[in-house]
């Protein structure tokens, strides 16, 4: 049996639509192993409700694409999947299964594909490469679709800022998010986003954080979303409030990713559980540190 | 007297439209002191034929601004100007005029205005900040306008990296080179250049040059100015051919820029300058350094 644990992926990240994302340590494993015949999949969490335990599976179906692309011949498959990420919910749990497949089934086929090859792939499989990458390669991934995935990542200092997770007890389909997304755009809200997108990278990777709350600024999907997730607009505000360096929609929502400097983390925990236990009952919070290390088998691998 | 040397800027770096700009090793120098009246205005070198010698000078306007600003009280005012950054060629001799007059001028009155204030003046006068920025800072500069300039910059790997600047026999002019630009886009080309500038920024400060070719794709203004620019697209596929890394238009053209190894330069000049002298007579050719240290004060500062 190998097993893989995955992080949980922040997409979307401010400005950098379909561009940028980050990698958190919330994580989903994934074992499988070769049986004699058939698909058994066992969902050990409370996710086993929702998702499904026969060929529509992301994880079989992404363990198959390695399968096929690598000409193993695979008889059964056993596969155990243990989720903490939220499902629907914004935080890259779709690309986790998927990350979590392909690097099962490419350990069970000898690692015949290399890390590049594996990101593309998925991204194939999944379509969003601001997820995938970030949850193979950890920290922060600018990822861009093209004949392959092109990308590069980089560490976010985990010493110093925290991501305060905002998941609501109500879903968003991602589908239902990206049809209220308009078809043109104005010239100069590409140039917004395309000069924030550039000002966030830099930022990051030379720890200018002050900078977050202009580079997180968004016009192509934010402004759209923000009337489908009932209270964004007061936890973007409150979160400014309590000393945020900057908030934004993760992925396609509901979940709302406030980025703080990691000495302000237990103030705004404290202020912020009392807000919400007051008046958002629906919006549950939790300090988050990035992961720098990405996908990792922990048990089993070649 | 006070002398300031200010770098030549290429602005709209391939996918950072208005957005990020690189100095390099071409100068100007702008000298100034009060005189007890009027306005006298040298300009030393060849474009002492275009530039005005009265109040519409940049430099002049861009020192009457700071001392409005200060309320500094000046007599009259003795200004100097030697200039190698061809002009109307998208090379940011403007913003060179404009950086020049500021900091000789905040020199004069005592240096009354921060780094910061002097370059959200400068573009608030010239509109460009990816002109303004790295003529100031040096390096590659990401800035983004707002109430004030938000930017930050990094230097570039003057060791590793080299520009090919091509420079025609012919100007555009800044305001027909926006005229060709749309009201709108499709909101995947917004995409697009959002994804690609973040990619350009991370490379660039990552050293990871082989993502330029991608990187430096546009689609907020190059496709739309290539047709005004006679030539460029054979630049731009002789310079792939001959081992650029990528090109792009330079500014609102009509240089474009070609982005090389320092190790692939002088094999890449020497087909280059034949090419061109062969075929392409309106074209000049030379390589030049990043500047990483951007506007100096020469002499006579405080």
């Amino acid at each position: 049996m190998v097993t893989v644990k995955i992080p949980a992926t922040s997409a979307n990240l401010g400005s950098g639509f379909d561009t940028i994302g980050i990698a958190l340590q919330i994580y989903n494993t994934v074992a499988a192993e070769e049986i004699e015949e058939g698909l058994v999949i066992d969902i050990l969490d409370e996710s086993s409700q929702y998702l499904p335990h026969d060929t529509r599976n992301l994880v079989y179906r992404a363990m198959k694409a390695v399968f096929e692309r690598t000409g193993h011949d695979v008889k059964g498959l056993h596969i155990i999947q243990n989720n903490s990420i939220p499902v629907t919910r914004g935080l890259g749990s779709s690309s986790s299964s998927i990350v979590g497949g392909l690097i099962a089934a490419n350990e069970i086929c000898g690692r015949r594909l290399t890390k590049d090859q594996l990101i593309t792939l998925a991204t194939q499989i999944e379509g969003h490469p601001d997820n995938i990458t970030p949850a193979i390669t950890g920290g922060m991934a600018i990822a861009v679709k093209g004949e392959q995935t092109y990308y590069l990542s980089v560490p976010v200092n985990e010493d110093k800022l925290r991501f305060a997770v905002f998941v609501p007890n109500f879903t968003l389909r991602t589908k239902k998010a990206r049809s209220v997304l308009p078809r043109t755009i104005s010239h100069s809200d590409g140039v917004f986003n395309t000069s924030r997108a550039a000002l966030l990278v830099a930022s990051m990777i030379t720890e200018n954080y002050d900078n977050l709350k202009i580079a997180l600024q968004d016009r192509l999907h934010q402004p759209y979303r923000r009337k489908l997730i009932d209270g964004v607009d007061i936890i973007f505000k409150k979160s400014s409030d309590f000393g945020a360096l900057g908030a934004y929609i993760s992925g396609a929502g509901p979940t709302v990713i406030a980025i703080l400097k990691a000495e302000n983390a237990s103030q705004f925990d404290e202020n912020m559980q009392k807000f919400l236990e007051g008046s958002m009952p629906k919006w549950k919070m939790q300090i988050i540190k990035p992961d720098n290390y990405g996908a990792q088998i922990v048990e089993g691998g070649n």
